[in-house]
C-alpha cells in the first residue's frame, strides 16, 4: 500500500517510525512546507505530486488547522484515495461533509487519531455501537489541561507556574489557548458524540469553559471536600435528542477519573447492555498518535474499517445539569439569580456559591453575562 | 447466521437477550440438560441435534467446566461450525489443540468472553498487537475477589461477613473458591498472556496465591500505609521467556487500579508504541459478557474476526519481582530465611514482615513451605 503523508511534524514522524517496520506500507510521498528541511527524495512541497499520481492509495493528514487542511481532504477523496486524519479542528467543522465525500468516492475516511490520541477510543465507540444504543460519553480528553491539573492539586502550585513548566516541558503550546480555554477537547467532544450518537453534532452548539481562570485557593477548597478538578467533555443523547458540554467537573477523589494524571487521558461510555466501559492511555504524544492512525491504516488495507454514518438527526437540548461550584468577585443576584443558590460563602476574598441543581446550559449563559472575566466554575458529578 | 447455544443460564440468557434483537441472527437450537426446563421448541436435550444439523454456522459454549464442553466444542469445530466460548476453564487447558483444530477445518475459535466480562480485553490486546509486541499485561480480572477486598477496606468488615453478603448477592458461588482462590483468574492470565505473547502461557505455569486468608488487621496495616490490595493476574515478556503470575499487590490509594472497586474489573497492557492502555468495565454478568459473545459473532459474520496465532514459543522463566509484605503466626527461618528480610514488625499477635525484593517465584516457594495455613502475601507494585 503506498502512503502519503501531509506534514512531517511529530504525529507524521510517529506514523514514519512506525510504518517503516511494516514493509507492506509503503510512504511515498512527504508533504513538508519548508524547503529548507527536505532531506528525503520522497519529500515534496507540492501536494499536486500527491494528488495526481494514482498509484498512492492513502493519505495521512496532520498538518492541523482548517484550511489547507480541508481542500486536501477532499482533494484526497475525490482523488479516490483513503484519507486518514489526526485533525481534530478540522474534523469537528467539516465532518459531515468528508463522510459525504469519502462515500461518494468510495474510500474511507478515518479519524481514531483526532480523538485520545493513543486510546483505541473511535474503534471501540463503533464496535459498542454494532449492538448497543451508546447514550453518554464523557472523558478527560487534553493532556494539557490534565497535567496542569493533576500538577496544581499534587504540587500545591499556582496555575501560571504549572502552565509554564508544562511548555518548557513541550505538554503546552506557547499560545496555550487551544488546550486550556477547552477548543481542543470541544473538538473531541463533537467528533465522539457524532460518532457514537450516529448524528452530527456540531462544535458550535457544545457549551465551553475552560480551566484558564483556576486558583491554588480554589484547589484548596475543593482538597478539602476530598474532590478532584478535571476538564471533561460529556455529551449524553435522550430520545431524539443531544446535549454535549465542556467544562470542569469536580469528583470525589476515589474515583478512577480523578486518579487519572499527568497528561493522561481517560473515556467513557455507557451502553445498555455493555454497561460501562472505561478506556485510558496516552492521549497526545507522535508514537501513540501515530500509532492510531497506523491502526487506521492497517483497517483499510485488512477491510477491517467502519464507515461511519450520521444518518441519524438529534435536535440539541438542554438535558445535562448538576449542581456547581462558582467561585467569583461579582455576586450581582441579576445575574446569578438567589433562588439557584443552596450555599454561600463570601468569608474569602471571593465569594463561592455551590447552586441547587441546575442545567448546564443556564450556567453557561451566567458566563457570558458575568463581569468577573476571572470567575471559575465547576460542576459535581 | 444460525446459531446453537450450548446452556442456557445466565451467559447463554445475555446472547440470547441481545440477539433477539438483531434479526441477521437465528437462534436455532439451545442444549439444554434439564428436561423439566425444556420451553422452547428450538431447545433439545441431544447435543447431536446440534453437531449434526449443517445448516448452524455457528456454536456458543457456555455451559462451563472441562467436560463435556472440550468434546463438544472440539466435535463442533469438525463439524464445520465456528466456536464462541465463555468458558475460560477449558480454553485455558485445551487453547492450542482448539486453535489448530479450528484452523484446519477453517472455522473461527473465538475466546472474548473468557476473559474480562464485557471488556473488549481480548480484541483490543489482538489489535494492539498488529503494531506493537506486547510487552507486559496486567489486571484486576475477577470480580468476587475484588467486591470483597473493596467491601472489607470500605466497610471495614471480616472476609468471612463480606463472603456471605458476596454470595447472598448472587457475586459469589456457594463454593467460592474458584474466585478467592485465584483459579478463575489464573484462567483468565493464561488465555490473555497466550494471546499477547502469542505463545501458549500454560495454566500451570502460573503460580497462584488467592485471598482467602486476607484478614480485618491485614487491611488496616494497609491503610494505615496508604495501601490498597486487589487480587492480580500479571505477565510479563522478556525476549524469548515469559512469567506470569497471580497474586494480591498492594497499590498507593492514589493509583487508577486501587480506586477500581465493587465488581469492576480493569486490564492493562503495555506495547512499546502505544505506551498504557488500560480497560475498565463489567467483568461478569450476563449481558456484559453476552455482548462480549455478540461482538465475537458479529466479528465472524462480518469477516472482522482476528485469527489467534500460537506460533512463538516462550519459555517460562521468574521474572516478576517485588517486595513482598507477609504476615504469618511462623518465622522459621528456614522457610523465611533472615536475608531477604528487610522489616520486622513482631508487635502483633502474628509477625508482619516486608521482604527485600525478591522473585515472585521464590515467594510462592516460601507459600508452600509455610505450615502456617493461615498467612498472607500480597507484592508491593
Amino acid at each position: 500500500m503506498n502512503i502519503a503523508l501531509l506534514g512531517f511534524g511529530t504525529v507524521c514522524k510517529g506514523v514514519y517510525e512506525i510504518l517503516k517496520e511494516m514493509p507492506e506500507y509503503n510512504i511515498k510521498r512527504i508533504l513538508i512546507r519548508n524547503p529548507d528541511k527536505k532531506y528525503m527524495d520522497s519529500m515534496t512541497l507540492s501536494f499536486d505530486d500527491i494528488e495526481n499520481d494514482h498509484t498512492i492509495d492513502l493519505v495521512v493528514e496532520a498538518i492541523g488547522g482548517l484550511h489547507p487542511a480541508k481542500e486536501y481532504i477532499l482533494a484526497s477523496l475525490k482523488a479516490k484515495k483513503h484519507v486518514v486524519t489526526a485533525n481534530k479542528a478540522v474534523v469537528a467543522k467539516y465532518f459531515d461533509e468528508f463522510i459525504s465525500v469519502a462515500k461518494e468516492n468510495n474510500v474511507k475516511f478515518m479519524v481514531e487519531a483526532t480523538s485520545g490520541g493513543g486510546i483505541p477510543w473511535i474503534k471501540n465507540l463503533q464496535r459498542v455501537s454494532r449492538i448497543d444504543d451508546v447514550s453518554s460519553l464523557y472523558g478527560i480528553m487534553n493532556g494539557t489541561s490534565n497535567y496542569i491539573l493533576s500538577a496544581m492539586t499534587n504540587e500545591n502550585k499556582d496555575f501560571d507556574d504549572v502552565l509554564k513548566i508544562a511548555q518548557e516541558l513541550g505538554y503546552a503550546e506557547s499560545d496555550p489557548s487551544a488546550d486550556i480555554d477547552g477548543d481542543d477537547i470541544r473538538n473531541k467532544c463533537a467528533i465522539s458524540a457524532s460518532i457514537a450518537f450516529k448524528s452530527l453534532v456540531c462544535v458550535d452548539n457544545i457549551n465551553q469553559f475552560g480551566i484558564r481562570n483556576i486558583t491554588k485557593a480554589d484547589i484548596n477548597w475543593f482538597q478539602n471536600q476530598n474532590l478532584v478538578c478535571k476538564l471533561f467533555a460529556n455529551a449524553i443523547k435522550e430520545n431524539n435528542c443531544y446535549d454535549a458540554v465542556v467544562e470542569p467537573v469536580l469528583l470525589n477523589k476515589n474515583t478512577i477519573e480523578a486518579n487519572v494524571s499527568q497528561n493522561y487521558n481517560i473515556t467513557h461510555l455507557f451502553g445498555k447492555t455493555i454497561g460501562e466501559i472505561k478506556l485510558f492511555g496516552q492521549g497526545a504524544g507522535g508514537l501513540p498518535t501515530g500509532n492510531a492512525i497506523v491502526q487506521d491504516i492497517i483497517d483499510i488495507k485488512e477491510n477491517q474499517a467502519f464507515d461511519i454514518s450520521l444518518n441519524k438527526t438529534l435536535s440539541k437540548a438542554n438535558i445535562i445539569s448538576g449542581k456547581y461550584y462558582i467561585r467569583t468577585s461579582s455576586i450581582d443576584s441579576k445575574i446569578i439569580p438567589n433562588n439557584i443558590i443552596e450555599y454561600k460563602d463570601e468569608t474569602h476574598s471571593n465569594t463561592i456559591i455551590i447552586t441547587k441543581e441546575i442545567l448546564s446550559s443556564d450556567i453557561h449563559k451566567i458566563i457570558h453575562q458575568n463581569p468577573d472575566k476571572k470567575f471559575f466554575i465547576a460542576r459535581f458529578i
